[in-house]
């Protein structure tokens, strides 16, 4: 009663459009039995393209060839894991402890791919696409300079805290980018931006401050033109690859509740009235 | 026209209903500039009842009465931090290092107070259920080991692996409820189940297996009545508190991709083809 | 001195402490069988202090007078749900539909109280300062203006899309603002700038923009004090409780993978090569 | 002095030890300038691996080789999506237009592949497991009337509210399956324990309870040799990559606060003093 006037009495047909209307999608359609993902039918993917492809088809709507596809693999293979020093892999270590299933210490763990720890390369891809749109590699001096001004004192993707001088995945990765350029499968010119930043912060910092693994990747995602979120997200899918083996083998391990450092070092205290050691009982 | 066929068309005044059906509440209601929560309106219950109230009557319906609700509310304060060892804590601290706001830290690390975590109050409060069911104290040694063979080796709620002899929050507790007991505000009868599990326990394993926070908290869930799930609730509720400082604290503390120990000390790699020192860069 | 006993080193003195100082926080101090919050022992607060005012202590350092802690708990209260077309309730209800305990229907909730969601009161706070700082109501015009300009279209705090011409929870709140200020608790000049926003809003629009809930919880957080990523956290615990009361609910409800509408809508399918009907089994 | 007590005072290489022992992994080695993922250097396996075969080798510690790697890539690039009605992905969805960015959409949607969502392909492996312990294909009646009277009354794997008679992808995949076996790549027998199911079921019921993705998959997952756990896993990453695709859909779409249903519809109030209509402002 009460709550048919609260809701309006919609008519018949329009009634079933606009709640039908409210999840809209290109991705995917289905009837009982069938299932097309951007209009092509599950069971013809299945077995014929390889997971990269479907990751690109699904986020994109198009089928990648096969060396497009696995240049986006390489990326993917480069960046699953960085040991559980990651807060990332720590968390989902700590959380299969707490009682989690792989779902959950997953969920914790790829939540703090935030900003910081997952979002270098989504700002790589930006910075690229800014130093592109503004001429190319002979711009990349002026561009890192409005970054800076503009966005942060960090150069997304440059520099290693542990990585030095090398982060061994960047050098490989781009040497895939030069060979796909080659076979005419990108341009190359996000490379050629990429090897500039890195040129201008060795210039201006006067010690190498080289590509790592998001500035790499972000080589790779530019140049086969995904959009900087799905860097991001191209990241989350990769180190979610790590972020499961750790909880795995945290499983195997065992341990219940495990924190940050083994309990006798427990933390400093730096506030008021600490507890004396007659205090305690 | 194929969505239409797809949907059916639903009638009128039926489609209005299914839709309004899906959700289904008994919680709130609202209409354009009322809101009333289990039937009162929002307005008189800001500034007239306590938040340990209003979280009573939320979670059951009804507005508890002011001991009542005290004694619910010295569970909640008791329960808000263990320090930076939880690895919830831990978690949290290290989300906003990863660029998380307030809320992702809270998700992240609110996530694992799972079984092992967060689950030990919820399951103390079964286990009273089953000892009281089961005739009340005398019942408590059998009904231990029923736990024990068919549930878990762990006796949830007893124990500590840092505070011993006692966790001073315990027995505090139980006073409380000894208080609220002699008011009539509970029957006591639960306190009476936990003490019974310390004395069997002490007795069975021959030094003391004290009450701990969560075993203390679920006896007062269990005098005021709380199902067993919202003993976890409420602990994760409590527990935000703790989670929110410390992930604000850390906040101000700064620090970029925090892991859980020092960088220098890494972790041990047991795995096969260790990198020799002079392989390295 | 201290610390340096505490842990050792590897070189001594230096490996312990730097373990142990990885972890610093001025929250919390353990000792077997003690345990002090902001240097209080706990059992001490315990029974002793109301919820809001632990809450306080946790986030602040220190504890606050009655009054103040009884503002704080208006705001906590006010917002504690608004039902199930917040996408974060909705998020809750599914959740324990996929077999997740409350700690879990929790997290996957309280993460979507991102800036949308549930950063308003957040930036409400920060816009409010703004005003103070820039000379009060006075300056609320010219720092409109610039917050359009610079920060968003969205004017945190006021407005909204359901609650017209009031939102029910504003006027209660902003009176109880006002009765503390008479008392001396609070200042009441944010309560003055969050009323002369709402007067330029009607002025610019030529329609009433109401305070809504987060525009007037921010008063209250401005009011006493605590800094804008606070309101973010405070709306979190407040949110939580409904977050819970709902999951459980619907825990009770039963339904396993509950979709978001009943499922014969469906969602329109908008791609390429749509199924037809013909062509599904 | 005081928390020299506390903590012990560790010897030099002691100290260090017990801290970086604290983490320990067989996956990742790690040196400035060298990573090596199960005894590999990171660089070789860039470029010359596939993602599927990077998957593998993190969670189980070899590398396999390319025919099984493509029965897994077959079950990954299956479970990608299902739509909207999924409360996954209806959570990811709503997640962006709270204000979160990709990586929290994930955590929020994947937390939900919990015991009912995502446990099925893991229950399913179980109960093959339990099939093939018991003798094969003849235990199949027998160890599922065990299943229905300890588990649970669902047979996970089995059966589809929507997909009837037959969900596209399970067909499709056993056919790969057999493939497989054919060529020696895995045995059959968990193909045949699969059918076996089904046939059982069919005679049960007396109609058709076909085998659903989470059985298909579950039937490879259990030909190539991985424990149950991983099952689910192994599900949360083939299904974030539907989460991220529709995540990234809404983001493009546009939204704030997105409910499940649209909002003139809203929900029904069961409780009690309902608002009338004539009480509303």
């Amino acid at each position: 009663m009460n709550d048919t006037t609260k809701t309006g009495a919609p008519e018949a047909g329009v009634a079933a459009m606009d709640v039908a209307d409210w999840w809209r999608t290109e991705i995917i359609d289905m009837a009982p039995g069938a299932i097309r993902v951007r209009g092509r039918p599950i069971e013809e993917l299945i077995g014929n393209v390889t997971f990269p492809q479907m990751i690109w088809l699904m986020l994109r709507g198009e089928l990648p060839g096969a060396s497009a596809a696995k240049l986006l693999e390489a990326a993917l293979v480069a960046a699953v894991d960085h040991g559980p020093q990651a807060p990332s892999i720590a968390a989902a270590r700590m959380a299969v402890t707490c009682g989690l299933p792989l779902n959950g210490a997953l969920a914790s763990a790829v939540n703090m791919l935030d900003d910081v720890h997952g979002g270098a390369g989504e700002q790589a891809v930006e910075l690229y696409g800014l130093i592109d749109d503004a001429g190319g590699p002979e711009a990349t001096e002026a561009c890192l300079e409005r970054w800076t001004t503009e966005r942060s004192a960090f150069i997304p993707g440059f520099g290693h805290r542990f990585h030095k001088p090398v982060d061994p995945r960047a050098p490989r990765l781009l040497g895939l980018v030069d060979a796909a350029a080659l076979e005419g499968v990108c341009t190359g010119r996000f490379a050629a931006i990429g090897r500039a930043v890195e040129t201008t912060l060795l210039a201006r910092k006067g010690r190498p401050v080289p590509m790592n693994i998001d500035g790499a990747t972000a080589v790779i995602f530019a140049e086969l033109g995904f959009p900087p979120p799905l860097a991001r997200g191209l990241f989350c899918l990769s180190r979610s690859v790590g972020i499961l083996a750790h909880a795995f083998e945290q499983m195997g391990q065992g341990g219940r509740n495990k924190g940050p450092t083994p309990p006798r070092y427990r933390w400093t205290y730096n506030g008021p009235n600490p507890i004396e050691t007659d205090d305690a009982g």
